[in-house]
């Protein structure tokens, strides 16, 4: 970290709240005008001012002169802006099979990208794999590497930000580890460690279509079956670091049994492996989830079933979490949405079966996030992390 | 309404918005210095001081001279209170046989009390139960009727506050009912009409058990079964004003039809209603709650099933609500606490068994709130929607 990353990082991590709610206010909204920032952050003109000229001098913020025409310097309705260059932040995404990196700017801008397989599941492996994929990272920066402020690491599962432990994650095959710190030495930078859909859910706040909307959930369908909750303009992270956990809720026949260990949870029946194992079942011998998309596409009366099962009970899950909090918006994304064709019909069925009145007009939309997409919302929540 | 109530009524109604946040600590957190109201809002002590003192001309808010000691008048540290005398506000619960109203000051102390039974559940009987509740308070006020600033009123299902209608209520048997403009009309007073739970909510934030928690839920049991969702330190309403909607998650066997229509709903196994229809079947006889409650703690094996089967689904539904939002409490209140031996056990065992990792540390405790406690909600409401 040079000396202008660092003296950033400090003035940032130690700002006093207004301070920080005004540049977390100008790194989601940017460019924006002072008096608009006051409207949002309900701090008077004045504070807001006071609070902008030590971002400003420490070049996060751009000020531009005031023009010609008004000929009165400094105004506030002359919009300021995120200087997007003033730092950059890795983050990475680790995927049961691969893990996913990318350097973007202070405005989540993607600068490179890479990726290396992971071969064993190991939090050592994990390890090397992220570490591969950071010096490629670094390398590619080339001399932008100094202005590197962090690194956010975002793994499926039950994560504990604040002390950087993996509770537990039934795709990894993980409990109590202390994923975060050992890579933290292993880097020599600050790691953010971050549940994966909770830093989609930060991203998708800032980059994304959720953008404007003061209430999203954003559900991930695939191999794990996850949500992320955005209500009253904040991610919901749940007191003990666990929210949005909609892939264990009990909606499913109490007959089937979670990897987890519970019973009956939506994963159970919902998630890829799990239509891969009914599939394989009714079919008497191994089906991938290709063959079972394949077959399903080719009108396979058990493969049709087993799409069908797990879309009625994903679309229930939804009118779950709408009647309990009402968002105006579920995105629907995760690698399941490739084939959501397979989903639609019987997933809004269910859902329109079970929303419970108006809570019914939350819009339902599907966007098939990249990786990168992914990798990018671990670098939001890192650069969130500076703010908080 | 006198001229004071009226100036005071106006001055919150037309506040900056940094004035909006500082009388709303001050409402919920009085006594509180101003530095504090600074550190909790985000604001320069300038601007919180600039906000206050149009409070303290009014008679809202109380700001002590100086003790002798510092001698140092006004100084930020000396706490500012509210001042409860300054307003009046009325708050109404209306249940399905009986409208309970309370009138309280500015800090939700409740002045005096009155009821009226409601014979009849159309909208009509219940405006005239609610007009007769209004009048004995006024007459129980006597000088402080000049005082009210305007009456909460809260209803069970589906309202939207904004327009005052009460799009569904399944007890009350009503849909797409105007309800809070015809109380407007006929009681002559501005009406903040709310959904039941969410108006407990609003009061338990201020005066209960969940005061200085930024994360709780509030889940009753009884006829009907609600919750209300506080996340982040502000209430989950729903971008279509519906959330907590608890009684209505598909948890139950797709067989059991909810009175409102949908399959597999709570409150189609564990209503009051539910637990003595199950009962009254296996009995072959009607079984009416009371007689429910005395069987099952005669260790009648038909009644201790029914309460068993609502209370297993009462704590799935508890885990679900805690898998999603992750909150640090869960208040169980409504009539049904009242009998709450016959659901503990079996309501924990449930919820234990699928509550998910460090979500599961969310504590469960039981609150009888009184119907006093709901119409005090409804005052609390009211009181916010003044500031909002």
């Amino acid at each position: 970290m040079d000396h202008d990353t660092a003296a950033r990082t400090t003035l940032i991590r130690t700002a006093s709240e207004a301070g920080s709610r005004v540049f977390a206010t100008i790194l989601t909204r940017s460019p924006i005008s002072r008096i608009d920032i006051a409207r949002q952050t309900g701090l008077s003109q004045a504070a807001v001012t006071k609070a902008v000229s030590p971002l400003v001098a420490a070049g996060l913020v751009d000020a531009p002169p005031a023009t010609q025409r008004d000929g009165n310097p400094g105004r506030p309705a002359a919009p300021v802006s995120i200087v997007p260059d003033a730092m950059v932040m890795l983050g990475v995404k680790v995927n049961v099979d691969e893990v996913i990196g990318v350097a973007t700017d202070l405005a989540t801008n993607v600068l490179v990208s890479e990726s290396r397989p992971l071969a064993a599941h190991d939090p050592g492996a994990a390890t090397d794999a992220i570490a591969a994929v950071v010096s490629a990272l670094e390398e590619a920066l080339g001399d932008k590497t100094d202005a590197i402020a962090g690194i956010g690491v975002s793994v499926s599962g039950d994560v504990d930000t604040s002390s950087g432990v993996v509770r537990e994650s039934a795709i990894m095959g993980w409990s109590d580890e202390p994923f975060g710190a050992d890579l933290q030495e292993r880097l020599g930078r600050p790691v953010t460690l971050e549940n994966d859909v909770h830093a989609l859910t930060v991203g998708e706040h800032w980059f994304g279509v959720g953008l404007g909307t003061e209430s999203f959930a954003i559900v991930t369908i695939g191999r794990g079956i996850g949500s992320g909750l955005h209500l009253n303009g904040q991610v919901v992270t749940g007191a003990y670091g666990v929210s949005g956990e909609i892939g264990h809720l009990p909606l499913a026949d109490p007959s089937r049994i979670c990897p987890c260990g519970r019973r009956g949870c939506v994963e159970a029946v919902a998630s890829t492996p799990a239509i891969e194992a009914s599939l394989s079942a009714a079919l008497g011998r191994d089906v991938g989830i290709d063959e079972a998309v394949q077959l399903a596409h080719a009108g396979d009366a058990a493969a049709d079933a087993a799409f069908r099962e797990a879309a009625a009970l994903v679309g229930t899950a939804i009118a779950t979490l709408v009647n309990l909090t009402g968002p105006e918006l579920v995105i629907i994304g995760g690698e399941g949405v490739a084939d959501f064709d397979l989903y639609d019909a019987t997933l809004r069925d269910a859902f329109a079966a079970h929303a419970f009145g108006a809570a019914a007009r939350c819009r339902i939309v599907v966007r098939p996030h990249t990786f990168q997409d992914w990798a990018r919302g671990a670098a939001a929540a890192a650069i969130q992390s500076l703010v908080r």
